[in-house]
């Protein structure tokens, strides 16, 4: 197995009870009350299961060394305990973004998106995870799930972070969003 | 099933002979008389397989729009009629290559090491399609898989390819690396 390899399970289960789910483009999920959230892959499917997500964290694809060398300095890791709000965004772009070359996606993405960027501005606040779908062998859904977290304190301003993005060039290329809001409530 | 995925399966079948294979670097492969390519992934492994490897086809990672006009201009596709020769090189890079940012490994790639470049001045003599491994689920013991195939009188000119990638600075990076020979020779 890929030690790389999340899964994300919606049914009864886990450390974050579901508090909204949203499709914001493209077709919803099918409700969920938890997301349990493993790396690797078990064979089976857990009781009360309703989808399962999976995605593996990567080499950056855009990020220069000097974003890196900001974002490093800036950013936290999950889960902080006063990170008890959380988010998990699955994605999919289209098939115009990815014939896209390499140059033409980091100028939407960054040039004109300002995505690092904007990213930069709720750091350490939202501490993100990213974990990529296109690639697995099996067929998924999505091509990215994004894993958030932050105090209550910071919820209007992830609100913000996504508003900003969504409205952003580099969302044109967005076929699907699942918007999937998340509190660690102490039980499993 | 990721209909952009390949199987590479060693053993006694396969449209290709083997005609050579060799560790360039780290560990080597058990020996195999035949490979079979496959779309997609069947359950089992078939009688006298000594290896699978996977990979899919994916987006571009470093080919700027530029680049990408002048390699559409000029490649052929791999399974030319006359392309009787082939080889399998899967490739894996080491942990520093995977560290590096997208500007740091662009640079080595190309603007230290030519490695487009290099590719466009053999083309359309030498086909080829690269697989990606590095972020399917599983394990897998390499992180590219590339199929090359020509025609017999162009051999020379493949071993002057891959001499030129193996002398620049980003093979540095490459910590395996198998070369196997093919020929179509009319049997399976």
């Amino acid at each position: 197995m890929n030690n790389r390899l999340f899964r994300f399970s919606g049914g009864v289960r886990g450390a974050w009870a579901v508090t909204g789910m949203r499709a914001i483009s493209g077709e919803a999920l099918p409700p969920a009350a938890r997301v349990d959230i493993l790396s690797g892959e078990p064979a089976a499917a857990g009781p009360g299961e309703k989808w399962v997500l999976r995605g593996v964290t990567s080499n950056e694809r855009y990020v220069t060394s000097a974003e890196r060398r900001e974002l490093v300095s800036k950013q936290a890791a999950l889960g902080r305990p006063e990170a008890t709000h959380g988010a998990l965004i699955p994605i999919r772009k289209n098939a115009e973004w990815w014939s896209l070359s390499q140059d033409e996606r980091r100028a939407i993405l960054e040039d004109r998106s300002r995505h690092i960027k904007t990213g930069l501005r709720y750091l350490p606040a939202i501490a993100r995870r990213l974990h990529h779908c296109r690639d697995l062998g099996a067929s998924e859904p999505f091509d990215f799930l994004t894993l958030f977290d932050y105090a209550e304190a910071d919820a209007a301003a992830f609100d913000d972070l996504v508003g900003e993005l969504r409205a952003s060039e580099e969302w044109r290329y967005v076929e699907r969003e699942v918007d999937i809001r998340l509190l660690r409530d102490g039980q499993n």
